[in-house]
């Protein structure tokens, strides 16, 4: 870790030498950079290009997908599929370890609690929002009124279109949009890889390139029980090839762009701390359980690599906002705009006062942060059942307006299909989990805090999980879903002792999620939407929002780069993976599954395995589509390299070596002919074949 | 480059992080670590296995080889040979490009000028040197006696055996060798690899790893005509595998580790800059010059990439010079032992000044170190056979205790072998590298130097070059010959330009060489014999010389290191050659040769090709075997990874990823015989068929 660091350290140094020339942004279909794309790249394609695009993209759980056949095939990676493969996976059958592959359609396995959501429109509600405001109104009245209004608009939208509405919010509240959803609840799993091919280095590989890894996997999205009828990209004969202009649609997760200097460096001083705090001690938690026996660690290893992968994104982010180059030139894009506001009386009247503002917010958060951190059962997910059952009955008797959002209309339904979701419980991995982790609570905050105070009475962390896990009837659906259909009351009045701890801890979590609503998130809010209201009006709308999980359009190209005194190339090839796996004399994670073994010789090594492009991706762009200017697949996003690990806070340009990677679209095919026998597949991939013809 | 140097100061900074743990030293064979290999290696080998090893390697021009059957087979690099392949090399025959096998013995290519030295026998001599020295002599007559002592000595040795016999300095003085080596001066070339493969990826992979180089070549030695009879390393059925010991027999050229801080500042602030200069104004000069056509670039070729070697390693070693860790480790091992003798009142009187008297000789070098490294003319080979035959007039006239060491009696035959090397002379990149060396001797030094006063007087550099590499007749091998048979009055009144201005300019090197002699040699002579009896008296011989391109054994351990956040492996397979040929599109310095193509379904390609280990070697080891306990070659020395580039002035532990680079044996063999259909070179390397026998 210490070496990775330095290493991080010495990307970062990188960052202020260059000149950006940047394939950057997450561009929001309602403004895609066509400027850049015709300079640049002499490409200006028709909406109804932009429209295909948005309409066989999907989000995936915290991913992507893409829909490559008219029957509703959804290309994705394996690790976004892999926590429903985990769901389906037993002791004797384990899909996360040998992979699956539905040969027929009867064979397609159901996901316990995925769905995938297409974006049919959009429509900008900016005004109807901020009208909602009235005159007058403290931050704390503004963000109810707007609250309600967006609550509103979704019904309102919901009930007309019959889709999934959603306001979502972009630039810190600069811009509300209504995004309708088609969304797709019936999804099957119909391929995936063994995960030694899938994540084929394990962690040590992750954010690595040259990077030899077939992170894939399809599933089905069904309607009526019948595959859905879809839009769909068409496959590139060729592939990615050097220096090809790309474009990758997807849902960006998070990133942290537009802050303001004192929400950076809260980030930097206290949150980032205390969200590696939280991760590590899960972590490290999972490992021990794991390491009680063989059948504790298959049930531990999805949620483990998740959360490798999270600590080991967060310390490249970290190292980032710590190197002086990314602060630096954050300061000095946040110095122009202020000095640009304060010459001008106008706009020094309207929001000269908002970064101060924001400021003095955050400079109470850190304590409160931690507390809310760890003010939680979810890292259990029978405890994470209990406390939404006990909010969901206080939250159902108020009006729509006034909910958390989870709980609005909108959004409900997804709320209940997560809490009836036939996903396994292992009651042995619970308690161990909860365990561990009201004990790093008490470690984290003192005994006296008032969380660990209701949580434990005079209890120990270990005796209080015990009891729980123990006498809890919530690992059973049937049981959640008669709670449920029971209503408010029937939670109330539950004698299950999980529930009946969510019970006791649910007055310390409202408290401090209203503490955060009234002192942060309503100040953001109003101050937020100020200074995005000030860069319009300085710059134009000229930059795009920060990433929020939605549906955005990054482009770039195939480009190797240099590392060391050397050339990375802009793809690696199956001898690659060979080579790696031989150098490392076949040993785990370098260990080649069986059959990849055993189908050596029947493949074309030189089939180009993964490729790296400059487009501005993150973490929740894992299974986005690779597309060329014809809006056809030449590869499928899921990683990318330790450079560009940074990028939450900024674009790392790409003469820094910052690269996302992904699996090329010739290698998929040779592999699902060629060492999966999956043929079907690859006829329905390429249009030769319909689904389910024979 | 800019880039180059941040990697290796990142790599500089691991330094101070690390315990050493160290597989250290080049260590000569009086005084092998047999406390070490056996404490951490339980390794107590018979002085019989010292010997045998010795007597199966050679030095081989300035790098190293090793007999690998009985009938003088000698393995070495490819770039070891490329000298001679590049003077064996036409425009019609290409072996630079093209390798080249000898089927049978009479197709064996003799070389122009290399030779190989075996060191028969070695004897201290320390004692008889030292005494030579009168009482009361001043720094430079102690050296002038100890210069005609070892003269003595060398003459006396070489008449009783027939050998060529000279002594070796070590320890800056504080120990002197008799060393007696059998030299070989028929060698012929058996095979080379065609340099794509033995130099796949060119500049940018070199100092690199992973790394997929066949680096390899084969000479053999005769004898009156015949294959020389020689002790012979055997080969290992299973090569080097995963943590082997591994031991690296061979000649590291110079390093710099025993350096007072002074001289390590010179270096550091004045030396490693002049010899940049050098370096890269004549790999510039040659780069014009092989733009001008095809022919061209094959003459500079394998010069080119000589230089371009030296300055990569170069920039490397004095990023570990500037860096904190190495110097501060230095200061701090200096400090150690001076305070030790300054608490000793014996040690004191005898050693405590000669710090103090290295660092006030060196203060006044730098302006004489430009001049010195710019006042000459062998950066052409024209120039500097003429300065030669021009120095021989001189020298041979004195008695042999008071010449240069180059034309002592035991040395003056290989003075007067390179100087009568039929080696090709291009007299068009003769004209470009003397312009071009005059031309930046001229900026450095200005016009009024008196080198270049005596060089140009009132002609350009284009011109003075131009018209004396026109007129010399010595690119004529019996011009040259018939110089030296003539004796000095012969070269004295030779009307030959290019004698001529050898001659005008003598008297200017004459004069540096001996203000050197006077003010740095015979001072560090001196001061740095105490210093090295100092450091024997506080803490014994646990230490080994500074290299000197003579024979030394190293040792260590087949081991993959960390890079980044993830994992190097300890060796690379045929795969990866493929891949990354692949991976580049097949494109140079990526570009697979023909035959390579061609041959690659008849390999099996998880055969490892490449591999590292811990050994402390630097160049001069190139060529070196490995072998392992057994004595048995598991494959060859021919480079170092970035990591390992400062280890001229300290050693870089293992830890911090140092490693030498060496091609496997099990792909040595697989290539020879399925790429190059070298059946009776495989065979005669296995033992399964003498040389020449059918």
């Amino acid at each position: 870790m210490k070496r990775l660091l330095f290493v991080l350290v010495l990307f970062v140094a990188f960052v202020s030498m260059s000149v950006p020339r940047a394939d950057e942004g997450m561009w929001t279909f309602d403004n895609p950079p066509r400027k850049i794309w015709k300079e640049r790249y002499n490409f200006d394609p028709p909406d109804a290009w932009l429209d295909h695009i948005r309409l066989a993209t999907v989000r995936l759980g915290g991913g992507t997908g893409s829909f490559v056949s008219p029957d509703g095939l959804i290309m994705t990676n394996q690790h976004i599929a892999s926590g429903q493969l985990q769901r389906l996976s037993t002791a004797e059958r384990n899909y996360i370890r040998d992979g699956f592959y539905a040969a027929t359609p009867a064979q397609e396995m159901k996901c316990p609690d995925m769905t995938a959501d297409v974006l049919v429109s959009y429509e900008d509600v900016t005004g109807r929002v901020q009208a909602a405001v009235k005159a007058g109104a403290s931050d704390q009245e503004a963000n109810a009124q707007r609250r309600a209004e967006i609550a509103a608009i979704e019904k309102e939208a919901s009930e007309k279109t019959g889709l999934v509405c959603q306001v979502v919010t972009l630039y810190s509240g600069g811009e509300y949009w209504l995004y309708r959803f088609k969304r797709y609840t019936d999804l099957r799993i119909v391929f995936a890889v063994e995960e030694s091919i899938g994540f084929f280095g394990g962690d040590y590989d992750n954010f690595t390139y040259p990077r030899h890894d077939l992170d894939i996997s399809f599933l089905r999205a069904y309607e009526n029980g019948r595959p859905a009828n879809t839009d769909y990209f068409r496959w590139s004969e060729s592939g990615a090839a050097d220096k090809d202009l790309i474009f990758v649609p997807g849902n960006p997760g998070s990133t942290s762009r537009l802050l303001t200097i004192a929400q950076l460096q809260y980030q930097r001083d206290a949150g980032n701390d205390i969200q590696m705090r939280v991760w590590t001690s899960r972590r490290d938690a999972l490992a021990k359980y794991a390491a009680t026996g063989a059948e504790a660690a298959r049930q531990a290893s999805e949620p483990r690599r998740s959360l490798e992968n999270s600590i080991k994104r967060l310390v490249g982010q970290q190292a980032g906002l710590k190197g002086a180059s990314i602060m630096g030139r954050k300061e000095a894009e946040e110095k122009d705009l202020r000095a640009k506001v304060a010459a001008d009386p106008a706009l020094r009247k309207k929001y000269a006062s908002a970064w101060d503002e924001i400021a003095a917010a955050y400079r109470a958060f850190p304590p409160y942060a931690r507390r809310i951190a760890f003010t939680t059962l979810a890292p259990s997910a029978l405890g994470g059942y209990a406390s939404t059952l006990v909010r969901y009955a206080e939250e159902v008797r108020k009006p729509n307006s006034a909910r958390y959002d989870e709980f609005r209309d909108s959004r409900i339904e997804a709320t209940k299909r997560s809490l009836l979701s036939p996903a396994p419980v292992y009651r042995d991995m619970e308690e161990a989990i909860l365990a561990a982790w009201l004990e790093e609570g008490r470690k984290t905050l003192g005994a006296s805090d008032p969380f660990l105070q209701a949580a434990l009475g005079s209890s120990t962390p270990a005796a209080a999980a015990k009891a729980v896990i123990a006498g809890t009837r919530l690992a059973d659906v049937a049981t959640r879903r008669a709670l449920l259909d029971g209503g408010p009351d029937a939670i109330a009045r539950s004698d299950d002792p999980l529930v009946a701890l969510a019970r006791k801890v649910e007055p310390v979590v409202r408290e401090l999620r209203g503490w955060q609503e009234a002192n942060i998130i309503s100040i953001e809010a109003s101050a937020g939407q100020r200074i995005a209201q000030a860069r319009f009006a300085v710059y134009g709308k000229n930059v795009y929002p920060d990433a929020n999980s939605n549906l955005r359009l990054e482009f770039g190209t195939v480009l190797g780069y240099e590392e060391g005194s050397t050339l990375v190339p802009y793809k690696t090839t199956f001898h690659g993976l060979y080579d790696r796996a031989a150098s490392f004399d076949n040993s785990a994670p370098f260990a080649l599954p069986r059959r990849w073994q055993d189908r050596r010789a029947a493949l074309d090594l030189s089939t180009p395995l993964n490729f790296v492009y400059t487009a501005d991706t993150i973490g929740g762009n894992s299974g986005s589509p690779v597309i060329n200017r014809r809006a056809e697949i030449v590869g499928i996003n899921f990683d990318s390299n330790l450079q560009k690990l940074p990028n939450r806070y900024a674009y790392i340009d790409e003469a820094d070596g910052s690269r996302a990677v992904g699996v090329h679209s010739a290698g998929i095919l040779e592999a699902l002919a060629k060492v999966y026998d999956a043929q079907a597949l690859v006829d329905e991939i390429r249009g030769t074949r319909r689904f389910g013809s024979h």
